[in-house]
């Protein structure tokens, strides 16, 4: 036997992979922030309510974040009676159960937000954590996209509460019904083609990173990227790749899209007609206006589904929802309009698709417009912060009725890194704590030393007393240099017998030491260090601080 | 093949045994709290510091909670690489790893504060969760009591900002040396005696329930309860129970404890001595006024263990320990005292064991003292709501040196329940939102509708539109009642075209349909309904929410 194998192994201290620890100004920021998105949701009706962290699996169970590994994904365990738990991956799924679970105590609509921390069993990566916070609202029993277009507004009025510019950002809106009903047009409706339908979903939500040109190799054969490794494709033909492309403004030549009068002057019929055609049609007036408001790709694919498959007015129900999710937009950009909300902050936009299959309605996402620069050192738009949609099914797998829903989760790590970037957040700095230094180990000393820390502190004064070895004096003021103090407080045996302490200014004291300061009056105004009463050092302390104060908003101010 | 089991099972809405929801008034109710709680440790010079909900096991796998079940007690699954990772069930020890795995960049005394879930897994009852929610705070790196000291203090401070009056609280304060050294003492050292010596602290933790009778039964053959069951004891005789129970203010007849003046005036040798004895002893003035400060008997064991066991001064050593936790206990009351913290405020008192392993020195307990009913309907003390000591074994694990530290931990539901009992949380009422009631469903009035819900919110009102089905005007009401909305507004169509709404004042509404109402003048002054211009319904609806923040005032004051 080998001696050493039979030594205990020394502890290694290590977090788990994709987990991190957050530091001090993290926390603050985020409390910060956090603070002020909840102000916004209580000034719009939301109350807070929270679910715990587990849920059982098959709560979760349909909707994992990652279809291609359908058990995987999520972290689970099971239970000591066999049942299989979950740690939430995201804050909808326990919402839904939670309002199933209580639908008789619930009073409808119920209109609830919350923040928390979720969890995803994925390989971690860079900027890739298997913890991480979310913030959620959330309105079930609401059926009207009224409903949906307020969660688009208070979005919008989130952002700015938080500082974040008009034209810094834009809540994007789309319709998967729309999608969802080209789909089905182009013969990939039914449940045999549900793997089809989502390699669709994911090419087109390629549109930023690959292009059009891109996405079309994706909705086809497939697509080789620069290293050479190839992406298999939908394997779609071109006259359904040009239906589904139809949205995003890729109209074909010799189209274009036109508004026709219907007996509701809101709703035109908005379709693609060649310029022969559009001559004899009848062209609403209200129509050609929401048109130049909206995005008018939007609503071209079922203009073009008709021209291309040559499907019959009549046969036009089998795409209804298509029709459908088309008046839901008009009626939400109306919406907008009506309560204020200009393009410049929700905007109508076909390419948003957003990953999550349970979506059933109007999709919404929010993106931030300004650039930062990536870890390859590129400039690239920062991107979505947030986002969500309507809910539909999700409820009511629970329950023998239909429960309507709809909601939006904001990534609080994202959202803070972006507000950090903008210099929005941490502006109100903590002051870091005035340190009573420690001379002598003695009861009456140290009893001393804890009664001047009480006092600074019921003062209101941020104070602490040296905790560590005190026996040697420069490590107390290495402390409190590393650590920022503003103040350190001293006082010997000597003072002590005479009822005075010593009061060192340790940011005009760095100065003195360091800099060469040109504005002479300052340095004049105060010294580094002074001994008073005892009974003085509270009003001398406060009277350093405010003088430090003074010196921090004059170099801001400039 | 039975058509009943192809059909798909509905899923059934519930959450895992052990966890809850959390309703919007505990929610801000806990908010409320802790915000106070941040600002005191704030104010003494702590920082938030955060770990993740996961640690490899073996990082916690020494000190479980519950010693019985050395593998159960915590949730844990193996990661894809076959790692054990393990949900914490504390927040010390992620707090350990955190300072080991950073020790380079971390400037010590380090100090800290966190909140967050922990998750036990464990058997749920009524009031036993698998998920709650702890407070803590810890200096490390504080070799000296003073940190001890500090922590007691900060915790006595804590109780107070939360509205805790003084007097319905106490601090207490023990050391584990002097257990562990008693314990050693009287033949219960080593490792062979560990069970024995936990089956000890077990028996000693249950003074409060048992009484001395049971806790002396549980420490000798064992303790029969009403229902007859049998608890085996640690099976200590006559001579090691009296040790024992020597702390605990149980001094046998014929001794008395006195303070042996020693050349250190601020350290008189505190033993039991026979009356006879006593008497030709050098008393020390100073310790005989100590001893009326302290609890006398937290001193008492040591003497009794020199009485009893014959011990010879010299061979006192072995206690060495023991002499040495209770000189802590004496120089952390000099500074109690010092600071201006008397016995109403923190006590030392024997009979606090703290159920965890780790503690190597102080140990403290936040004690409420005011009575609460029990589930039974009988009138017991509300007990503990945090506690903590000294664990400077805990970062040296994973060291090759010594780290002290200190810190406690508050339980946050039930210091949240026990301000709820005084009635000190929730006064801040959130009032619900003013509803703004929906008349009609095309697109236009819907605008306008979203239009007058933002109009009140962007002058500070917290308002919400109907998200419901808008078609049963008479949901909308009962909704609003329900809610408890102050106000709602009403537009039709006639007054849409007017340019005018209608606000009904729902609270007054309810007492002119419901209670007679004295005081006549209210009445008059307050009408249930009125129909305004639109320009004029911010200040209308602010003139009724003041009037009914004045009712409230009034129905509060008298």
């Amino acid at each position: 036997m080998n001696d050493k194998q039979k030594k205990p192994q020394k502890l290694k201290a290590r977090l788990p992979r994709g987990f991190v620890d957050r530091s001090a100004a993290d926390i603050r920021a985020v409390n910060e922030m956090t603070a002020k998105i909840r102000e916004v949701y209580e000034h719009y009706g939301f109350d807070p309510v929270e679910t715990p962290l587990f849920e059982y699996t098959d709560a979760l169970g349909k909707f994992l974040p990652d279809a291609d590994r359908p058990n995987e994904g999520v972290f689970s365990l099971q239970d000591d009676d066999e049942q299989w738990m979950s740690l939430r991956y995201d804050l909808t799924a326990p919402l839904a159960r939670h309002v199933a679970e209580n639908f008789n105590e619930i009073q409808l609509p119920y209109r609830t937000y919350r923040a928390g921390y979720v969890f995803r069993n994925e390989k971690p990566g860079p900027g890739r954590f298997r913890q991480f916070m979310q913030f959620d609202a959330d309105t079930v029993g609401a059926p009207g996209v009224q409903a949906d277009a307020e969660m688009c507004m208070m979005m919008s009025d989130t952002l700015e509460a938080l500082g974040i510019k008009r034209g810094d950002y834009v809540i994007r809106v789309n319709n998967r019904k729309v999608l969802d009903g080209v789909m089905e047009a182009i013969g990939l409706g039914g449940d045999d083609n549900a793997n089809r339908r989502l390699t669709v979903l994911r090419a087109i939500d390629k549109l930023d990173k690959f292009g059009p040109e891109g996405v079309k190799l994706l909705l086809g054969e497939g697509r080789k990227d620069e290293s050479g490794d190839f992406t298999k494709g939908a394997g779609l033909d071109e006259k359904q790749i040009a239906a589904l492309l139809a949205q995003f403004t890729i109209v074909p030549d010799g189209y274009k899209a036109v508004a026709v009068a219907t007996s509701d002057p809101n709703r035109p019929d908005i379709r693609l007609a060649s310029d022969a055609e559009a001559e004899s049609l009848p062209i609403s007036d209200s129509g050609a206006r929401i048109l130049d408001r909206i995005d008018r790709s939007a609503a071209s694919a079922l203009g073009l589904i008709q021209s291309v498959f040559r499907i019959a007015e009549a046969e036009m129900s089998s795409v209804r929802s298509a029709v459908d999710g088309n008046n839901e937009l008009f009626d939400m950009a109306a919406m907008f309009k009506a309560a204020g909300y200009g393009p410049d902050r929700i905007k109508i936009d076909p390419s948003v698709v957003r990953g999550l299959e349970y979506y059933t309605g109007p999709v919404y996402e929010a993106e931030l417009l300004f650039d930062v620069t990536n870890e390859k050192g590129e400039k690239v738009v920062f991107g979505s912060v947030g986002g969500g949609g309507r809910y539909d099914g999700l409820v009511s797998r629970f329950m023998g009725q239909p429960v309507p829903a709809t909601g939006f989760s904001i990534g609080v790590s994202r959202l803070m890194t972006a507000l950090k970037n903008l210099g929005k957040l941490g502006q109100s700095d903590v002051i870091e704590p005035v340190l009573v230094t420690v001379m002598d180990g003695d009861v009456e000393a140290m009893g001393r030393y804890q009664r001047i820390t009480q006092e600074l502190r019921q003062a209101g004064i941020r104070a602490e007393m040296y905790q560590g070895n005190w026996k040697k004096f420069g490590n107390q003021l290495k402390y409190a240099d590393r650590r920022g103090c503003p103040v350190a407080i001293i006082q010997g045996g000597d003072e002590r017998a005479e009822g005075v302490v010593q009061i060192k200014d340790l940011i005009e004291g760095k100065r003195l030491s360091g800099e060469i300061e040109d504005n002479a009056s300052w340095r004049e105004a105060r010294v580094a260090q002074e001994t008073v009463k005892e009974a003085d050092l509270v009003a001398k302390v406060k009277e350093i601080l405010a003088a430090q104060a003074e010196d921090r908003k004059r170099a801001s101010d400039g």
